[in-house]
C-alpha cells in the first residue's frame, strides 16, 4: 500500500488521556483511535494487526479440529437465570439492555449458556461426541476501571472455543492438546519466551484454570514462575507463600468447566443407554488483548517492534529524494513476489520517515537513497537492529521468503 | 470436510416457530440457529456462506480503494445529539445500555456520526481528500417486527462504506464507481439477473438514494421496472404511478449525504485557504440479509442451490455403501487440488444422504458407488440440473478448475 494514500497519520505527542504505553504507541502510529475510555476503533494498521492475530489463533483451533461458528451477541435473560449468572451481585459486568417490544436482554461477556442451548439439539448420543467449537466473537464487559489501553476494554473481540467429552479422561486429553496449541500461538506471535502456564484459581467459571500469563510491568496480576526451562508459573492468587515475583497479562486462559454448564441442557446416553452430562472446557483469548501485550513487551523509545507474522506489513520501503522511479520498481516487484509493502511515497523529509517508520514498527526497512542508485543495492535495516545492510533486491526476496 | 465431524445435523421438519423460507431451509440444514426473534447464530455450514459473502464484498471494497477499518458498536450519546439522532422518537429503533460508572451509551445502528467524528483528526486540508473506508462491523436495530429469518434482524453483520471528498462532482464520481462495484458483487452472488438499480428516497440518512433490489416474495419492498435491459428500477416509496409493481428486498444501498454529518466536525481547507465542509457519502450492504436472499431466490423443493462463489463447500463427495478406499482417495485428490470438499463418510443410507445433499445445497454432487468401482468415473450432477454425468476424476478437477 503506498502511504500517501494510507488516511491516518502518526502524531508526535502522546494522547493527553492515556496513561498506558499500548494505547500511547498505538494511537501515536495511527494504529487506533479512542472512542470512550475502554473502546477503541481499530484503523487501517490496527486492523491488519488484529486480523493477522486473529488469522494465527484460527489456523491453530483448526489444526485442533474445532469448527467454527459465530454467535449472538444479544442474550435471553433466561439461559443466565438456570445457572443464576443474571443477577449483577453475581456477574458483576453486566451490559443489560431493553427490547422494544418488552424484556430485557443481556449483552454477551461469554457464551457457556447460549453454546450449551444451542447444541442440546444436536447431542443424544456418545456417537455425537467429542467435538469442539470455536468463534471470534464481539465480547461486552462493564469495566469499572478502563486504564490499560487495548488490553482491558469493555468491547472486544475474543476467540472462545468450548470443548465437549464424555468423560473427565477424554476431556483431560483435549485440554492438553488445547495448552500445547496455546503455546504455539503464543509463539508464533513472538511473546512465547514471556509468557508462561500458570495455575489460576476459575474465578465465577470453574474450580481450577490455567493462564498464560506474559510478564509485563503493565500487567495487573503477580505470578511467581515454578519452572523457569519448562515456562510454569503459578497466580498470586493462588499461591501467596513465595516472594519473588513477576507482574504479568494474562494473554489467555483454559477452563475445566465439567458438568456445571451442560446440567440444564447437554445430556448424552451410552452404549447402555445411561444417560450423562457432557464433559465441558472452554478456552478463551483476546486478539486485542494479545496486540496491546506485543506493543508493551516489543517497543523502545522510538516506537513498535512488531514480530513478522503479527506486523501489518512486511516491508516498509523508503524512497527518499528523487528516486521514485526505482521505488516504484522495487514496490511492483515486491508486491508481484506476494510480499506485503508499506511503500512511503511521501513527499516529506527523510527524518520525517524514518521516524514514522521507527513508530510504525515494520520489521523490514528498504531506503532507496542515493546510496541504492550508485550502487544498484538497496538499504536494509531490521527494526529490532542497529545496523545497516546493502543488497540486491533479488538477495532481498529470497531472505524474505525464507522467513 | 468429513460430515461424520460435522457437529450439526440436519432435519425433516421445519422449525414450528419460523414463517420465511429462507430460515425454515437454512435451519432444516443446519447453517443457522435461531436465539430468539431476530436474533441468530451461524453455525458451521453458515459461517462458511457468511464468510464468502464477506470475502467477495471485500475484494471488490478494495478494488473500488477504500481502506478496511473496525469500529465499535458501544457508541457516546453526544455524538448523535449533535445531529439530533439520540432521541427515540427520532430514531426508532435504538438499542441502548448503561455504564457502570454513569452515563447511557448507544449499541450501533449506524456510523455516521462516529466515523466523521474519528476522522477530524486526519483531515485539514484537501490534500487529505478524498479516501474512503469501510468495516464489516456488528449493528444493533430494535426492531419491532422479526418475522423474515436472516434477511431483517435484530443484531447483524454490516458492511458500511463511508466517501469523503472535496465537493459534489468529486463525490458523483466515487458514487458512480460504487454503483458499478455493487452490480459485481450481486453478479457474483448469483442474484445478479434479479437485482435492480433503483431510485429511492434517503430515509434518515439523506434526501435521495439508490437501493439495489432483488425481486422476491419475500421482499419487503415494491418496486417498477424503469428499464429491464439495465436493470433499473424505482421503488413505490417514491413513485406510486405505475402499475406493474413487484415485491423486492432492498440488498444494498448507497446514499449521497452531502454535508450533514461532516458539518459539525469534518472541514478542510482549499487551496485559497477557504474552509469547507468535506462531502459524503454511505453504502450499505448487509451480508447475511444477502445470504437471506439468495435462499429465497435459488432454491426449490427440496432445499437450497448455493451458487458457486458462496457456496459452502465447492464439492459434496458422497460415498455409498462398501466404497469408502476409493471415496477416501478421490477426497485426498481433491483437497490437494485446493478444491473444498464436504465429504459425505457417513454411516447412512443413500435416500438419506443425496436428500442431505439436496438440502444443503452444495454445487456439484460427486457419488461413489458400484458404477464408479466397476468403471473408474465418477457420477457427477450438478444441484440445479437432474441429469447425472459420468466422468473421470482428472476430467471433474479439470472442470472445477475452469469455473
Amino acid at each position: 500500500m503506498k502511504q500517501s494514500q494510507l488516511f491516518t497519520k502518526t502524531r508526535r505527542e502522546a494522547p493527553a488521556d492515556e496513561v498506558s504505553k499500548n494505547a500511547i504507541l498505538l494511537t501515536r502510529a495511527g494504529f487506533i483511535n479512542k472512542e470512550m475510555a475502554g473502546v477503541y476503533d481499530f484503523l487501517p494498521l490496527g486492523l491488519r494487526v488484529l486480523n493477522k492475530i486473529i488469522g494465527i489463533i484460527r489456523e491453530e483451533m483448526n489444526t485442533l479440529g474445532a469448527q467454527e461458528i459465530l454467535m449472538s451477541s444479544l442474550q435471553r435473560k433466561e439461559l443466565w437465570q438456570r445457572t443464576d449468572r443474571w443477577d449483577d451481585a453475581k456477574v458483576d459486568n453486566w451490559f443489560k439492555t431493553q427490547l422494544k417490544d418488552g424484556g430485557e436482554l443481556g449483552l454477551a461477556f461469554t457464551h457457556e449458556e447460549p453454546i450449551s442451548n444451542t447444541l442440546e439439539q444436536f447431542v443424544s448420543s456418545y456417537k455425537d461426541l467429542p467435538f469442539s467449537v470455536y468463534q471470534f466473537q464481539t465480547k461486552f464487559r462493564n469495566e469499572a476501571r478502563a486504564k490499560s489501553g487495548i488490553m482491558r476494554t469493555r468491547e472486544f473481540i475474543m476467540k472462545d472455543l468450548y470443548s465437549f467429552n464424555i468423560d473427565e479422561a477424554a476431556h483431560q486429553n483435549f485440554y492438553e492438546r488445547a495448552k500445547e496449541s496455546y503455546r504455539k500461538i503464543f509463539n508464533r506471535m513472538g511473546i512465547g519466551d514471556k509468557t508462561y502456564l500458570t495455575e489460576a484459581s476459575g474465578g465465577s467459571f470453574s474450580a481450577r484454570s490455567h493462564e498464560f500469563q506474559t510478564i509485563t510491568d503493565a500487567g495487573e496480576d503477580t505470578i511467581f514462575i515454578t519452572n523457569e526451562g519448562k515456562k510454569e508459573a503459578v497466580n498470586k492468587e493462588v499461591d501467596d507463600r513465595q516472594e519473588a515475583g513477576h507482574k504479568a497479562v494474562e494473554v489467555g486462559n483454559i477452563f475445566t468447566l465439567g458438568t456445571k454448564f451442560s446440567d440444564p441442557y447437554l445430556k448424552f446416553k451410552d452404549q447402555a443407554g445411561k444417560e450423562h452430562n457432557v464433559f465441558m472446557g472452554s478456552y478463551g483469548i483476546g486478539p486485542a488483548r494479545v496486540m496491546g501485550t506485543i506493543v508493551e513487551v516489543l517497543s523502545d523509545e522510538k516506537g513498535i517492534i512488531w514480530p513478522k507474522e503479527v506486523a501489518p506489513f512486511r516491508v516498509h520501503l523508503i524512497s527518499l529524494g528523487q528516486h521514485s522511479v526505482l521505488a516504484n520498481e522495487v514496490y511492483q516487484k515486491l508486491q508481484a513476489e506476494n510480499i506485503e509493502v508499506l511503500y512511503d511515497d511521501r513527499d516529506a523529509r527523510a527524518g520525517e520517515k524514518f521516524a514514522d517508520a521507527d513508530l510504525i514498527g515494520i520489521p523490514t526497512r528498504v531506503v532507496i537513497g542515493d546510496k541504492a542508485l550508485e550502487s544498484k543495492m538497496l538499504e536494509i535495516k531490521e527494526r529490532n537492529s542497529e545496523d545497516a545492510k546493502m543488497m540486491t533486491l533479488e538477495h532481498l526476496i529470497n531472505e524474505l521468503s525464507k522467513s
